[in-house]
């Protein structure tokens, strides 16, 4: 056993400890260990890594919640899982009480723990959840593929939120992998896709993918969409840029009844023509997470070949080297998504 | 026959013409000619009084569109109408071809001309307008209450785009005639409405009708249906205000999964809290006009007595009185909706 974590201690600052067996406190009930395979790095990680996420995250802290593993030890009460399970964590903890959770919306509890920011999070070798946050993997599934369910998820939900369908076009504004992994799953859906990208590296992860991509900085975007779809425009939108241009963008380039998807965070208001909303019926619609179902599809899509994994993973970095991926990902350059690989064993191979 | 127009000649200047029957061109194919009855004043209407739409408009022009009357007379080709047949109008003359049009939106149109801004309108005695932009009348409802119909089919079109139903709590915000009627319509549907408005006379407006309301000048809006909502918010809120504030107000108040119908034309862009369209998955639904089935909707429901039009009007002026008509509506104080009398005999009475 050599059981290690990753700290964040402070902006930019991360630090490897060994966790020594006399801290981990028994399994409660309805708790399991799992043995962490892989973690994946998210732009929220990458937002509390620059120390803007302090106040909610608290130091230290264990961040990382797009994860894989297998059980390692179940606690009192738990049915249904054993040791060697391969899973992933779906990382809510809602408090069924509030009216969200009262109206099925438990997702988006008013009082919801999003664990890896609000509880300890997967960038350790042994992570304690409760069970009820697994979600079951084929055996046949690689780890290192499975890390992507979470991400993957996030597209599944975001697409449904949109109600896509067959034939429609649909804009996605900013190609990082959230929203290539949105272009895929809204190819899957019979969708006519285009992305918007002005970085030359992300656009040609989405060549190489097949997808149709503008670099907005060189083009025009709307105008684009107009040829593309005979001046009707797009009839859903996803905005998963972050950036105000990225908005404009979006809402100009929809048709009439056009749906805008907000998926990305933007931190400050946003000027938006709400007279556009009006004059062409356009719909806003902001969509956060995930629930079950959503993580179920994407596992199926991820076990059936849907999703390319391969591509979408850059780098594969040891635990030990972690705050050299964060530095890697910040950079931008050339990297999409980063794997820490948390196995207890030393000398995990970086590729 | 004593035909008359108000010209809109520029900023603040109405002026009643005699019509010269050498004037009135022959009715063309698929063209009837109205004896108008009634014609309401709506905000639109009044923006162009102050100058601010003489771009769109021209000048001289005859706007109008809120109306009543009877068909005069009908030109070459119509069939199903006769003179005497009590009717209102749905003023949008579409192109038939552009993408709104071919999906079945033809009341956005890409290229709609809105009749009463873009074409000449109702503040006239004899109005010539496309026979397909007719709807039928009851011959028992008084003419004065079915000069409502057209803002009342905006009402009726707007709580369809919210798919409100039976229970849940809707926040109104604007409290002049469209808010009204979008509470009373929205009542109607089994939804519990909360009007905030800050004019006093706006509110004893909605007292008089049964409905709740709140000022939002000296209550917090989103505190009030925090309350009334056991914490939930409100389901659905519409923007009827066209203020930056009232925009604010909707999307605090609404509940998890939320929907903001945007009712108000907000000329310039508004700070957005995207965030809080994330966090909550709320859905901004935009709402403009109506198509014709709000259109017969609102016939039908003023017609069973279920529209209170009688204290929505709030005065009747003559034709010749006019300008004097708009600066009242204009001052604001005590007024709801105006409707002029233009019927060609002079000395119809004012209420």
């Amino acid at each position: 056993m050599n059981a290690r974590r990753v700290a964040y201690t402070g902006a930019r600052t991360l630090t490897v400890e060994k966790v020594e067996q006399a801290e981990v406190p028994p399994l409660g009930a309805g708790e399991v260990r799992i043995d962490v395979a892989y973690t994946g790095i998210c732009g929220t990680d990458l937002h509390v890594y620059h120390g803007a996420m302090d106040a909610r995250v608290g130091t230290p802290a264990v961040i990382g919640h797009e994860m894989s593993g297998r059980v390692g030890e179940v606690g009192p009460g738990v049915t249904g899982w054993q040791a060697g399970d391969p899973v992933t964590v779906m990382p809510l903890a809602w408090c069924g009480q509030c009216p969200a959770c009262l109206s099925g919306q438990s997702h988006i509890c008013h009082r919801l723990v999003f664990i890896g920011l609000d509880a300890p999070g997967s960038l350790q070798t042994g992570w304690t959840v409760p069970a009820d946050t697994l979600v079951r993997l084929p055996h046949d599934l690689p780890l290192d593929h499975a890390a992507l369910v979470e991400p993957t998820a996030v597209a599944v939900h975001d697409v449904r939120r949109a109600e896509l369908r067959a034939g429609e076009k649909a804009l996605v504004v900013g190609g990082g992998p959230i929203g290539l992994l949105i272009a895929v799953v809204a190819r899957r859906t019979g969708a006519d896709v285009l992305l918007a990208e002005p970085d030359a590296y992300r656009r040609s992860v989405a060549e190489s993918l097949g997808l149709a991509h503008v670099d907005p900085t060189t083009e025009d975007v709307a105008a684009v969409v107009a040829r593309w779809s005979g001046d009707a425009g797009a009839a859903v939108a996803f905005e998963v840029s972050g950036a105000a241009a990225g908005v404009d963008t979006a809402v100009e380039a929809l048709a009439t009844r056009g749906r805008l998807v907000q998926v990305a965070i933007h931190p400050t208001p946003r000027e938006i023509s709400l007279h556009r909303f009006f004059w062409r019926e356009l719909t806003l619609v902001g969509a956060r997470l995930y629930d079950r179902a959503d993580f179920e599809t994407a596992v199926r899509l991820i076990a059936d070949g849907e999703i390319p994994v391969d591509t979408l993973i850059s780098r594969v970095e040891p635990l030990d080297r972690a705050a050299e991926a964060f530095e890697a990902l910040e950079s931008g350059a050339g990297v999409m998504k980063v794997l820490i690989d948390c196995q207890a064993e030393e000398g995990a191979d970086a590729r």
